[in-house]
């Protein structure tokens, strides 16, 4: 029943259409018949279907159901559903503890910074405040940004930016540009959640590719170019979500090569760069914005609540996202976003603010890895920077239980099998480290570990 | 050749499909069997197709190109086609004169009123300058939307409100939800050229159905529900885009009931509500959100640079919008921009800044329409507000040619045909009321009247 219904709520089949005869379909989910024909009566006393004497099951209704992208994909417990773990840390009441959200604590971000900016820019003219912005977005935000790739040692131009709505937007974006519905699409195993919640919105297929401590397996990965054919790869080279992981030079270059043989398009996702002590490697350096796409954002280090985004891309991609961005958002992102950004950025107390959070999240690294250990959890590694620490539970216990009973405390946890695609990574967690040094989330983490083992 | 590239960027096919049999494809486009084989042999030399012994041609290639949303849909003259117009108004320099765009002049918004309020956020607490806003955005923003939907007659919860990044954003999380790729979708002829850019981008067919100024031509609306099918009739109720028009009650009523018949809904913009001297009929009053979602910004009356949007539907639909803002976009609208707009709202200063504006484009409407009128230019209907004028221009110019005559002068005007599927409306031209009441657009109209009927 279930699978019929996931077929029509991802519109695999619609209104009217034949239902897969029950002797194939008994054959395709590899149970008996009459499980299919069961299934079947039921979800016609439900009139999902109707019979026609002499020739089957077919949809009823006369319209299609609303896109569910939590039904998209496969049905998982709501307690490693992506939209889950996003919806309950946006939406947690401020007494809510959150070791399992995606960003720092308030009073870790350039308040000061953004409030003199704030200030600068009531002072500013009137077209700044009140008109839509142009399409590509921010010349000085772009130039900025510019200034930063070559630093990196990427040499690109004003044209080849694009600045979007928020990080998320910009993966939006590309999605639509370059995907299909049906396409595949390779993600890392563990991987951010919400690639997986975009990715399914898109109606593709994921392939999960195992990442190890020097990025993703290089082996696994180009098997996977043969065997699924993928249109595009999304990954964190520096930093990843949720390991902490940084790519090494050979796996880049192995990655990049293998990605260019079979012409791949590679999204590489760096929002984390700037908590980096020095750069690690990246994919689009090394491929001077060829077949690699970088998009980035100022959520994580600058503000969540002023959101802005970049595609730095072929030239000619970029005036196709363009039209997109435009269909789509009328549009750029807020020219208020942006100048607040640039401000921020251009300000000599970014860097310093940076270099701060940097030794500020190291100690806090240090003490929330102590703090677990005294519960039995240990890291996969140790990153060289980032708020993120992944780590295994106790042997034998599964982290949706676990978190499962901490969100009953208020203590808003990130279990594995919610970054997995494959469904592997259940003994696991990501803590973020500035919002686990707290005794209250220790108290609660051994309450729920000592309840989940009994 | 050009139905086939198209056919690939829309990608109606892909890599390995076989193409339309020569035969079958020169009845399909009305042409002799000679003219298919030439196009084939082309497309062949160029590359994009290749011959296979004996069955046929196959599109070639290993991967499908990016999708071109400019291909999509039927081929037009840039000067028509919407997303030339959309560049032309948001890249043109501050030199440019801009009689054909969507937007007030930035010294008629309520500039001070948002310098107030950019200096009160500048004080306001950490959280709201930093952290991801909740899923369904600022709830201080909805209770004053819903304080004006009281007034309406509109009576709404809290979570049947979801806040966006913008309008625009708000229409397309709505096709995302509702639309399949092939699904058929009724807007009005003419009517927002936007709304034909996003929509093929959801790559659904459109339908136009003429409109009258009493709105939608009902009984057109009525046939086109029997022959197409269509799962979403997108319009504004009120001063339409482009005419200024607004329906009757008769036209709200009998719509609404074939809707009904056929199970249809309907996305009724209203982001130019409060242009109006007094309320019209709105669908959504009628209906009570039920078949009808609403969707508005405050980009036209408050800033087009602090970007918001909203939707208000029933509550399953809007936990199913949540998940996909969250999946694309991650979390709601910025929480700076919604604080913003709600202190501007909320100001005793904004009604009677409205109150201002609506006289002051009252003036300049028929200021405007005396200028037109001196060039043999008239307005289709004297509307009761807001800042658009629908024109015929004299006889038997297109108004495409002006347009580009004029941008050559650095004129941006917009062409009735881009405000039309299908392609009815060359003799009309869009004129915004506040951008046109300047001696130099009467005199490049003027030019380009004269050098295009000669």
């Amino acid at each position: 029943m279930d699978a019929i219904r996931a077929k029509i709520a991802s519109r695999a089949i619609g209104p009217g259409d034949r239902l897969p005869s029950v002797r194939g379909f008994a054959e395709t989910m590899s149970v008996s018949p009459s499980t299919v024909v069961e299934a079947y009566d039921r979800l016609a006393a439900e009139g999902v279907i109707s019979a026609r004497r002499g020739s089957g099951f077919y949809v009823t209704g006369s319209i299609i159901p609303p896109m569910s992208v939590s039904e998209i994909g496969p049905r998982r417990d709501r307690a490693v559903d992506p939209f889950w773990i996003s919806r309950q840390s946006l939406d947690a009441d401020t007494s809510s503890l959150k070791p399992g959200c995606g960003w720092l604590p308030t009073d870790w971000m350039p308040n000061a910074a953004l409030r003199k900016a704030l200030r600068s820019l009531a002072r500013s003219e009137d077209a700044l405040l009140t008109e839509y912005g142009s399409t590509r977005g921010s010349l000085t935000l772009r130039r900025l940004l510019l200034g930063r790739f070559a630093e990196e040692g990427i040499d690109a131009s004003a044209d080849q930016l694009l600045l979007t709505g928020s990080g998320t937007q910009a993966i939006d974006l590309i999605c639509r540009f370059l995907l299909h519905p049906g396409d595949t699409v390779l993600v890392d195993d563990p991987g951010y959640f919400n690639f997986q919640a975009l990715l399914r919105a898109h109606r593709v297929k994921l392939v999960g590719i195992p990442y190890t401590p020097a990025g993703p397996d290089t082996a696994a990965f180009e098997a996977a170019l043969i065997a699924h054919k993928p249109r595009l790869y999304i990954t964190n080279s520096a930093l990843h979500n949720p390991t902490g992981a940084s790519i090494s030079h050979q796996t880049a270059y192995r990655l990049l090569s293998a990605a260019g043989a079979h012409d791949l398009t590679v999204v590489e996702d760096d929002i984390f760069a700037d908590f980096e002590p020095s750069p690690s490697p990246r994919l689009a350096v090394l491929d001077g914005l060829d077949r690699v796409i970088r998009i980035g954002s100022f959520s994580k280090t600058l503000s969540a609540s002023v959101r802005c985004g970049y595609i730095a891309a072929r030239r000619d991609w970029i005036e196709g996202l363009i039209d997109l961005q435009v269909a789509t958002s009328f549009g750029g992102p807020s020219p208020v976003a942006t100048a607040l950004i640039a401000d921020v950025l251009a300000g000599g107390s970014y860097r310093k603010h940076m270099a701060d959070l940097r030794q500020r999240l190291s100690q806090a690294r240090d003490r929330t890895a102590a703090r677990l250990a005294k519960l039995g959890i240990t890291p996969w590694i140790m990153p060289r920077g980032g708020f993120y620490l992944w780590c295994r539970l106790p042997d034998g216990l599964d982290s949706a239980d676990v978190a499962k009973r901490c969100l009953e405390a208020s203590v808003v946890l990130a279990p594995g099998n919610v970054f997995s695609v494959s469904q592997s990574a259940a003994p696991f967690m990501r803590f973020n480290v500035a919002q686990s040094d707290d005794k209250r989330v220790e108290e609660a983490l051994d309450r729920a570990l000592n309840q989940t083992a009994e």
